[in-house]
This record gives structure tokens, sequence and C-alpha cells, in this order.
């Protein structure tokens, strides 16, 4: 008879239990869910994502110490390869903007062959994200910088390789490998470990540099060529520390350029931690208001 | 019967127990809750803000050995990239102050083409926030130094280059990691160990060095262009510690200006912690006076 | 039965001694109070409190080697910046002790530019207090010394910068980090790991070294301007132990100023322990003794 009491206060208990545990669950579920969804909503898509292919090699470099260098032909749909015979890369149409009815905006467009991919007048921020590996030699390098020029590429004629570059802006930033201790890296790969073993996700930090912002495209100048160096500052005392220009390594690189944020966005990326406690809790507190509004209504 | 007089007993004071410390937990929350609104309140805004990019790079400049330079022009929208096309910048409205109805402001505005983005006759204080990485290759540089120059860049025309920059004032403040032993960070890393992992906040200090105080803008020199430099002392033994200008790791550099602090605002700085704790007890008080009082009207 | 003859034996018991452990901590806790009261009202505040930044950069020093240096002008409110413009600095009225009524004195006080901040005929000491990391790197350095040169800034003009410079008095003198052991040391960090995780308190040591006593200010040689250097001594054997210079790190440093102490002010500073010992001991009877009194008077 005791056991029996005991037995029917603590199952209801245990089921009580199991039943909010679920549902609180369930509830935070789908708020994350939705704030996930509105956040993604929210955040414009990168107008144009590139990846960036690095030339370690500096044979075709005429000065002395050539840092690791990317040219990257917006306007075209290959990637960073070298035709030497016009016909294997794909034509590119470069008259999109000329398909107008009028004979005379078609004259103009083909008199100057100004191309760019942005739109003209509107405000932009590049990118440069790097996959860099949580290595031994990443770490000894410390601070590089990345160097990004803007050129405008006016091509005389459609297929011929004379092409005047005119540089329309250039940056240089500042940035390392994130700094993580032995200890928090440990813990952090231990949690992350069945992900780590497959490979689906390297052991490598991500790393945005924001190389231009609030950059305009212009009429009369389209940028339509990006160029990206790597620079290692050069060490004073050659002896201690070698020149470290192929040191850096790294696994991946991509060029992303997007239209400026606007208030709501920036909150949003900058505050992103409290910004999502914020939305998570606003959607849970909007679930629970419904759901106890659809139980008043049904009893 | 024992058991249920046990329960009789126990579950009562339980209930008792559980509602004084929700209550008293809540009653701290509040308060701390009005204390960081009242601090958030009383605190004054910074009037600029501004990321600092380092140019580890030394092939800009012509001396022997460069320090880690930012030139960061304050009139500019956009933070610190070149512009070899002046279209593809944000046009600055450098006639804000001219709007006056009267002509001979207008003119005189024109005449001399000297903007700054202070208020003139008021007094500011600069500093410079670093969050450095707590590596051993930061704790090995030890003590560095911030240089800062403050110039007056006066336009002759809208869009010329051709700018003469005066130095109003100059500092050097030195500054270092601060110390923490392996002991006390292993028992900080475990506690923040979660947003550590998500990288919400970064294995790094923030370091605030207060570069220029009591500044006060002049109307005939207005302050538009900060110049910072990063200065590892150059040690006398070249053998035993080789020369540390590109060994300083920044993650990121910040650059705040804001008027002078009052009186109150100087203590509630100065002794955050025991200020915080007179404030939050007196909230709590408040609040219990107030609970008190609302009780005495009820019965 | 038991059970209740017992719990009437211990709850009056428990009530006793909660009784008695709440009046003595009371008791104990007003004398404490009482006592740093006495303290801070006896002892005088300082008559000057000035950061002190040190220059570790020695691109500005002819000589061979130039250890970290502080020049702190006292009669300006701006802390160790060099203002190349003169409006920007907040103006000091030098003419705070020519507001005399008498025309006699205020041309005496016009036709000798010579200023201090202390009071002449007063005997004054002088102290530099450093905060210094507990570091590896601070260890080594072992002693250290503090160089101080008094100096009489005599200004001809208001503006003008041709300022003679007048040594009033040098001393130097040597300190260390004070020593202490690896086992003290976590036992205390343990103790005050709350405030160590929370930053409030910095794993540091300040060390107070006297630099000057009896100092009198003299009328004709104001003192104004104090030059503080830090050398570490050079070592002999240049192979065992490299020159340290730039090694020495110091977090904050601050020059206090202050009227010399009388003799129970010594008494109370030099046997600080020990008298307050004696003081709490002597409040807590007093109290005693006057609630005996007030008790007595009642029945």
């Amino acid at each position: 008879r005791e056991g029996k009491s005991f037995f029917g206060t603590i199952i209801p208990l245990i089921k009580h239990a199991f039943y909010w545990t679920m549902s609180t669950f369930i509830l935070f579920s789908t708020s994350v869910g939705f704030y996930v969804l509105f956040y993604c909503l929210i955040m414009p898509e990168h107008d144009v994502t590139r990846p960036i292919y690095f030339d370690y090699n500096d044979k075709y470099c005429g000065e002395a110490i050539c840092p690791p260098t990317a040219k990257i032909d917006l306007l075209s749909s290959n990637t960073q390869w070298h035709a030497h015979v016009p016909s294997v890369v794909p034509v590119v149409d470069r008259n999109d903007k000329c398909d107008g009815d009028e004979e005379d905006e078609k004259k103009e467009c083909s008199n100057n062959d100004l191309f760019g991919i942005l739109e003209p007048e509107n405000s932009y921020f590049f990118q440069v994200a790097l996959i860099m590996p949580e290595s031994n030699k990443n770490r000894e390098v410390g601070m590089f910088m990345i160097e990004s020029i803007l050129k405008s590429n006016v091509l005389q004629e459609q297929k011929s390789k004379d092409s005047k570059s005119k540089v329309i802006a250039s940056s240089s930033r500042p940035s390392l490998l994130p700094y993580q201790s032995t200890y928090v890296s440990m813990v952090k790969k231990s949690f992350l470990m069945i992900p780590l073993i497959l490979s689906a996700i390297p052991e490598a930090r991500t790393i945005v540099i924001e190389t231009f912002d609030h950059y305009i495209e212009s009429a009369q100048d389209p940028m339509n060529e990006v160029e990206i160096r790597l620079v290692v500052p050069k060490s004073q005392n050659q002896n201690t520390k070698p020149d470290m220009y192929s040191e850096l390594q790294i696994w991946k690189a991509e060029l992303k350029i997007g239209k400026e944020l606007n208030k709501l966005q920036r909150i949003m990326k900058k505050w992103f931690y409290s910004s999502a406690i914020v939305g998570i809790t606003l959607f849970m507190s909007i679930q629970i208001y419904i759901i106890a509004l659809v139980k008043m209504w049904k009893y």
C-alpha cells in the first residue's frame, strides 16, 4: 500500500514534468526556426559571390618580393583561368543594358563599352571571406594584410585583349587568425567530434574582412575587376623571422559584394546573439499567446 | 502517519523557502535592470565611434622602420579606403554649418573651408579601444605605445586633393595586455565556455587607452583627421628580442571621442563596481519600501 | 513526545546562539566602520594626484640608451599630451594668487610669473604608486630604480613656449615587485576569484615608492614639473641578462603629493594593522559601555 501511494504520487509528477519539458522544447525549437527564417528573409542576398584563387607563385611578378595575388574578372563567367584561345570561354553577353528598343540607346551602348555588374548610384560593401586552417603556421604568421584594388577594365573591342585598366579604389585591411586557447579549442572539438571526423566541417576558422564600405558604383567608371593581395608584413630582423609570404595558409577564399545594410539589418548583424535572444523570446511569447487564445476559445 | 506529518511540515517550509528565494531573485533582477538603465541614461553617448584599421605593411613608408599606422579621416563616411575616382565615395555635405539665412554667413563659410565634426569650445576626451587576443605573442611583446596625432585638414576645394594638414595635438601613451595567470584564466574560461565555443565572445581583452583628455575643439583649427600609430619599443639588445613591429596582434580597434564626463559620471565610471552595489541596494530598498506601502494601504 | 521535548530544548538554544552571534557581528561591523571613518578623517587628502604615462619609445631621446620617461606639467589640467596649437588646451588661470585687492600685490604678481601648485613654506612628501602585473617578466627584471627630478618651469609669457626649466631636487629610489610564492598566490587568488574574473581587481600589486620626504616648497623656485624615469640597472654580463629597458611592465602609475604627516598619522600609517586592532577594540568597548549604560538606566 505504501508503494502504491508512493507511485501514485510519483508517476503523475513524472508525466507532468515530461509533458512540460517536451512542450517547452518544441516551443523553443519552432521559435528558433522562425527566427532563422526571419533572419534569412531580412538579410539581403549577396549580389556577387566569387571564389578567390590566390597565386602563390611569384614567377609572373616582376618585383623582388611578390605577395600571393588573385585577379577576379567579374564580367567573365569562368573563374580565374586564362584562355589563350578565345573560343574556349563562354561568351558573356555584354549587351544586356543595350537591349532597349530605341536605336539611339543601342548606338550609345556600342560606342562606349563600359560594363559593370553593380547598379550605378547604389551603395555597396565588399567582403573577403577566408577559411583559414587553425594550424601553427597560421598562428605564427600573426597579422597579415588584405589589399584590394577595384579596377575598371574598359574593353576597346569585344574580343581583343587590349584593355586599359583604371584603378578606382584601393584598401588595405589588417587581419589575423582569431586566437583560441588549447583549452577552449579542445572542448569545442570534443563537441564537434563527429562532423570533424566525417570532414563535414573543417578544422578552420572563417574570417570575414570588410574591404570596402559605402562604395558607390559610378556610371562613368564601372567596377568590373578586383585584385586581391595577401601581404604578410616584412619582418625587420630577417634572421629570426624568415620572410613569410608563402607561409599563410588559406583553405578557401571568397569575394562577396552586397548592398549596404539598412538600420535593422545592421543591428541584427552587429548584435547577432542579443537580437537572436530577443527575437526567439518574442516568437515564443507569440506562440504561447496564440495557444492560450485557442485554449480559451475552445472552452 | 509519520510520513504525512513529515510532509505536512516539510512542504509548507519548501513552499516558503521557494517563495522567498523567488521574490528575492525577482527583486534583485529588477534592481539590476533599473541600475543598468540608470547607468545607460546617465553615461553620455560617444560623439564619434570609428573603426581603426592599422596598416602593417611598410611599403608606403619612407623610413627604415615603420610602425603600423592608421589614418582616420573623420569627415568621410567611408572607413579608410582610398578612392582614386572621386565619384565612388559618398559626398559629405560640408556645408551643414553654412545653411544660415543671411548671405554674409554663407559667404564667410565658403571662403574658408574649415570643417570639423566636434562642437567648438567644448571639452572632449579621445579613447583608443583595442581588442587584443590573449595570445603568447601579445604577452611577449609586453609594453607598447599608442601614438596619436590630431590634424586639421584644410581643404582648398571641395573635390581637390590639395589639402594642407596641420598638426594640432599629439600624445603617446603606454599600454600592455593585462596580465592574467593561467589559474584565473582557466576558471574564467570554464565559466564562459558556451559563449566562447559559439564565438559569441572572443578570447581577447579590451584595452581602453585614453589618448587625450580635456581637449578643447578650436574654431580656427577644427580637428578632422586622426593618425594613430602602434609602436613597440625597440629593444636595445637585438639578439635576444627581435624587432616586434609586426608582432603585436590586434583583433579590432576603435576610436571613440566623447564629451568630458561630469562629476557623477566620473564617479560612476571610476568606481564602477562600488557604485553598482550602492545603486542596486538603493533600488532594492525603494522597491521594498513601495511594496510595504502598498501592503499597508491594502489592509 | 520525545521529539517534541527535543525541539523544545533545541529551538531556544539556536535562538540564543543566533542572537549572540548576530549582535557580536553587528558590534564588530560598526566598530570597523567607525575606525575606517576615523582613519579617513585623520589621514590627509593628497594635495596632488596625477596619472603618470611613461614614454617607452626612445626615438625622441638623443642618448644611446633611454629609459622610459614621464614628464608631468603640474600646472596644466590636461595630462601629458602636447598641444601644437595653444587654443586646444584648457586655459589655466595662473592669476589665482593675484586676486588681492591691493594693487601692489597684483603688480608684484604679474612681474614675476612664478607659479606652483604647492603652498610655500610647507613640508611635502612625494610618492610614485606603480600598479605592476605579477607577470614573469616583472619577476625576471627584479630590482629597478625610480628616478625623480623636480623642476621649476618659469614661464616668460602666458602663451609662449620659451620656458626655462630649473632643476630643484632629484632622487633615485630602488624598488621591486614584492615576491609571492606560487602557493600563497594560488590561495589568495582562490579567495578573490569572483572579483578577479569580473576584472574588478587586476592581478597586480600596487607598489608605493616614497621619492621625496620633508620637501619644503620654496617661494622663489616653485615646483611645477616632475620628471620620472624608470631605470632598470644595466647588467654587466650581457649574455645572461639582456638589457631590459622595455621589459618592465607597468599597468598604471600615479604621482601623489601630500603634506607631511604628523605624529599620530605617521603611527597609524606605519603600524597599520596594530593600530587598527587597537582602534577597533576601543570602539567596541565604547559601544558595549554605552549599551550597558542604556540598559542600566532602563531597569
